[in-house]
């Protein structure tokens, strides 16, 4: 089996499985009990809050725990509002393309009053800090911009949208669900207010995510309750998921450098290879993108088709994000930057880890060729071009 | 080490850590992605699915999973609170009594217009179904009851305030966090509407829980993002913690009988032992209370010190819910039974598992004894008591 879907969740290094298994077995404590028992657990927690704040290069008590990634964008959002709400400041920007957790966020505090500037997206999928800074109004909150894209790996100019908010004195937030563990973070000087990851991501557990906030954000709850995480998330501090979160995390930023060399290196041999398919195009930026995102869009084919065919030769892939996957919709990302209806249909990402090979590569490029060529066999949509019937939309 | 905090949390069983390992080891895929490595995923999942619907005897379509028990008891009450609302009814009852995940969502919603009654909790820690009948309006939209207390152990008369509820078409919510895996649950012969359960409360990892909610209740959304769950909890499914849960839940469910009899048989012993230290008493109900619970209430003594002390001695055990503990206020749970500030202050909670013996219940007697006739001998408060000065509040 090939696993090129990263993206939508990775393995478990074996490291935070074993992190994470001691700690059930012998360390299983309630952080919030006075006994030295709980209290070791509570060490435990505390150390690796701390490893993970080394990571992000902030402080331990900027750390809060969370279940997910998607807590953690629906915290920084409720956070910036209600601080907003309180200013009477209630305008809210972020971008066409970002992940649902943020985009439904929105929606519902549109139907509460706010007011919400979705930015376009350039075709290479990059919003420009010029398109940020025509957007601020006098009573912006937040902006809340994604790191990198979970579709089509595209990085945003994440440093620079965070000096323009910051010197205007406004909330900058960031989904760095794809970002931690395969680029650099560095929130104090990326200018990063509040950032939401999650460890299932780089290869940590799932059920568990960060909310980073800078000191002097006083966070608004999501869920209410007992007076874990200092107040701000209550329910028992879920400890061996965090010990293998911070465990992942410290093994992809250890290694960031050489993952990063490797698999980009693999990236663009793969990008090479599906380029050489006619009527395909690369979704995103070639450069501005994640080390292990690929993804691409073909003329003529049913993405779901493909994905099953791939299936068949071992190679897990997918279309767009897994959340979304339920939908018939097509992917809000491709329609963001551009792509028609029936194209975004046809599309593919492989996202890719640095245990794979270059025969893996070959094979991938190989097998993605052969069945975009069988699907298009037996495409009527695709005759129809062929017989000039109907318009590509790619150059050949 | 006598391990005496399982209302705090419990030892993860090893056939769940072993069924995560597994997990996560070689069933890591995302359930919602389509080729055959994460849809194995996903029949794992739906397979932890039937087995808890099984052990709660509803419909696995009733279940959805969630982080924790305090999001479950959350988005009961957002639930309840969003079809009363749409039907003009916003007053909510409730116990004085229950888990901060209820009071404080409850509080919230009270800022938004709903009316709340929380019912008053006899000396014993027990509801009527009576206090209930008489607090029911025209525009009672939810009652919301834990079935077993955390702190006192105290069992409600559930499905009588169910079938209560049930006449009149009122929808009844019940905390059973403290229940599921040591008391019977049948979720339709105790007509109940929703229920939340925690899985490391009975042998199952922290950081996921359940929300039962009965066929046909639209259950509104906590968090905003993805598609999973059937659009009713965003967020990657956490498989192997659902995984860990059902494993755990399972075998808990099919020990009930024969650990319920082992549990009470030792609380009871545990219970004689400390009712002889003089100038104490039994919190809560004697009979009507959770196989593993003791709660006790000791004049003239400080409760953080008597669990310091009984640490040295290898007893881990609380005073009241571990969520609070970093309150310095007394527990809400003990006042709201009547006791005063200065009794409940001297409050000691010991929950007991199958894993202990008669020897170490009676280490326990012998050595809560001893440290409460310590710390009594130190204490100007109980100076004050011997000395005439100052009233007992408990007979000897």
């Amino acid at each position: 089996m090939i696993y090129a879907d990263n993206a939508a969740t990775t393995k478990v290094c074996d490291a935070a499985i074993e992190a994470m298994a001691e700690c059930m077995r012998n360390g299983y404590g309630n952080p919030s009990s006075l006994y030295s028992f709980a209290q070791d657990a509570k060490e435990v927690l505390e150390g690796a809050r701390k490893t993970i704040a080394e990571c992000l290069c902030c402080d331990p008590k900027e750390i809060t725990f969370t279940s997910c990634g998607t807590e953690a964008d629906n915290q920084a959002v409720a956070t910036a509002a209600k601080i907003g709400r309180k200013a009477g400041k209630m305008h809210i920007i972020s971008t066409a393309f970002e992940h649902h957790a943020i985009l439904h966020t929105l929606k519902r505090y549109e139907e509460e009053g706010f007011e919400i500037t979705l930015l376009d997206v350039a075709p290479t999928g990059v919003v420009s800090v010029e398109q940020v800074a025509e957007a601020l109004r006098e009573d912006t909150c937040l902006v809340t911009i994604m790191y990198a894209n979970n579709e089509i790996g595209t990085i945003q100019p994440i440093a620079e949208i965070g000096a323009l908010c910051k010197e205007r004195g406004i909330l900058f937030h960031t989904d760095a669900v794809q970002a931690a563990g395969h680029l650099p973070i560095d929130v104090k000087a990326q200018n990063i207010d509040m950032l939401s990851i999650s460890a299932h991501k780089f290869h940590g557990p799932k059920g568990v995510g960060v909310l980073y906030a800078r000191k002097g954000i006083v966070l608004a709850n999501v869920l209410e309750g007992g007076a874990q995480e200092r107040n701000r998330r209550p329910g028992t501090e879920n400890v061996p998921g965090i010990v293998g979160m911070a465990t992942a995390l410290k093994i992809a930023c250890d290694g960031l450098e050489e993952s990063t060399a490797k698999v980009t290196a693999l990236r663009d041999r793969l990008i090479e290879g599906l380029d050489r398919i006619p009527y395909s195009e690369l979704n995103g930026d070639p450069v501005k993108r994640l080390p292990g995102n690929v993804s691409f869009c073909f003329e003529g084919i049913e993405g779901e088709s493909l994905l099953l065919l791939l299936d068949a030769k071992g190679i897990c892939a997918s279309s767009g994000s897994a959340c979304t996957s339920g939908s018939l919709d097509p992917s809000h990302v491709l329609l963001a930057i551009g792509r028609p209806h029936e194209v975004a249909h046809g599309s593919l990402r492989l996202s890719i880890g640095d245990d794979l090979t270059e025969a893996d590569i070959d094979y991938m490029v190989e097998s993605v060729t052969e069945v975009v060529t069988y699907l298009r066999s037996i495409s009527p949509f695709w005759r129809d071009m062929v017989e000039g019937k109907r318009e590509h939309v790619f150059a050949e």
